[in-house]
């Protein structure tokens, strides 16, 4: 297991800095008075393909070789990965190879398709995924590029706090969402050199606490299937990623599926901009531990901002 | 009738720095694709109370001498420059009276009185709305700060075009909507001066044409109540804005109310923010007329952000 470093961060942001956006940071008075705390919103939602993955994504695509480019990357992810990955691999040209769920929504299918991703479909369940990636994989020679268990991927994402840190002027806290924990392993792998004074906190939906529960526990808890209407965050801790979070995270909490959907209205009411569920967990576990980030400046990593329009949480089905 | 010049956009400007936000620009490489023009959106709905208006309401207030300020500001306004120039009025402490129709949405009276705006109600009429605002008027000795048609808060809008042009190094257009026209007239204000060969286009809804209208004519047009989801452009144009309009306006386009709300779920998919419908004129102008902004640099105004998330106009009543 290759563990990322700072360097590899650095690098990373030399190498995607030309693919990606710096993304603004938000500033609301009305939810800097009803936390106490002093929050900046990192608007990773703005990235073009509407998604931080798009970081981790540009690295892994654009720092292959030659040779290996031609064959392309690969990847399997119903979610912000797989477009993420189709969106770097177009922008240099090369193939890109999704496996997904067939039960993935339709609108994912079409961003990945307009990516020009190519996808094949497979049951959704992991046996089929496991063998229709094995085969989809042996065809094609693409290369692999996990969603957030890659040293690559992880040194991709820490670029997004290198940003945050320096728009800031500096920061108490860091709280981002976690699920397979990339972007936290990302923030830690950063932080830990450029602010080791800053916490990183990881906030997680009560309904998929695998994280949580691996954190107190002390090793890795997986949970089968869990369900929260943050869906980007549904997926467990690997091998490298528990890495940064057994060592550098400060704490994880937790927030219900309601205090999610309040936040998230809270953000598109006040922030402004349109973010997914799970980019509204670490408003929700602020708002819910106010005491902990009073007087703090905190800053909040809006993850993405890809949401069925036609389907809002808060509107009745 | 005083015209306010260049020189009065520049000291609104420094005036009202401290007190307003410089909002960034957006772009989208897909909505690049889809119009076949290369857009930037200044996003004006990240204005704290959410809407370009606090630049014109904060030029009037903290332009106002010290004895005048005691007395406070006065408006009549149902909608965003009411609680503009409440925010305004809350940063410099002092009073702000505004007359609202009592069958304005509750949210709107919320927005207000969270400034600290203090609201007198009239019944729904014009009649009652002068007698009311004459009455509250002579009671408090507010001056009265006009929602477009006064001298202080055109220069004040004109701030956000200087910006604008700042930012991106140089447009083609300008696309502003086009309701009473505060906007449209700060925008031909700056650009006349400080880049007369961006033209300005205003984009209206078909469903409240009067300033279209008024623009053939050669005169003004004033509907009575018209109707639109652009709720935030019914009024008619006045003799300052017209000034603007009628000398310094390229074109007028106009778009149904489907077709605006059809660019603005466009503009919340893919530029990812919370614009109102009034915001989305511009865009459903331009989807609709490829031709005439085909290959140009077009800056395009998102005035404001201020939406009941629980009506959205693309869900089921």
């Amino acid at each position: 297991m290759y563990i990322p470093t700072y360097e590899d961060m650095l690098e990373a942001h030399e190498r995607i800095k030309p693919h990606i956006r710096q993304t603004p940071v938000r500033e609301s008075d009305y939810l800097n008075q009803l936390t106490g705390a002093k929050l900046f919103f990192k608007c990773e939602n703005f990235q073009e393909p509407g998604a931080f993955k798009v970081r981790g994504a540009s690295n892994a695509v654009f720092g292959l070789d030659e040779e290996q480019a031609k064959l392309g990357v690969a990847t399997h992810s119903s979610g912000n990965h797989a477009s993420c990955l189709s969106y770097a691999a177009m922008k240099r040209g090369i193939p890109c190879n999704v496996v997904m769920p067939k039960t993935a929504p339709q609108a994912k299918k079409d961003t990945v398709a307009r990516y020009g991703g190519k996808i094949t479909e497979c049951e959704p369940s992991t046996t089929s995924r496991e063998e229709t990636f094995a085969k989809v994989q042996a065809e094609t020679g693409g290369d692999f590029v996990h969603p957030y268990n890659d040293p690559r991927v992880i040194a991709g994402q820490g670029t997004c706090a290198r940003e945050l840190v320096e728009q800031t002027g500096g920061l108490d806290m860091v709280v981002a969402p976690i699920g397979g924990g990339g972007m936290i392993s990302g923030t830690c792998l950063t932080l830990a050199t450029l602010a080791p004074e800053t916490q990183v906190i990881a906030a997680e939906p009560e309904q998929a606490d695998d994280a949580y529960r691996s954190f107190k526990a002390g090793h890795i808890i997986a949970d089968d299937a869990p369900k929260t209407v943050a869906d980007g965050l549904l997926v467990p801790l690997k091998d490298l990623t528990w890495h940064f979070v057994s060592n550098h995270v400060t704490e994880i909490y937790t927030a219900s599926d309601a205090e999610i959907i309040d936040a998230m209205k809270l953000i598109w009411k006040h922030v402004r901009v349109v973010a997914e569920a799970s980019s509204a967990v670490p408003l929700a576990i602020i708002l819910k531990n106010k005491d902990a980030f009073a007087d703090k400046r905190v800053g909040v990593i809006l993850t993405g901002g890809n949401v069925d329009l036609d389907k809002l949480p808060w509107m009745a089905g």
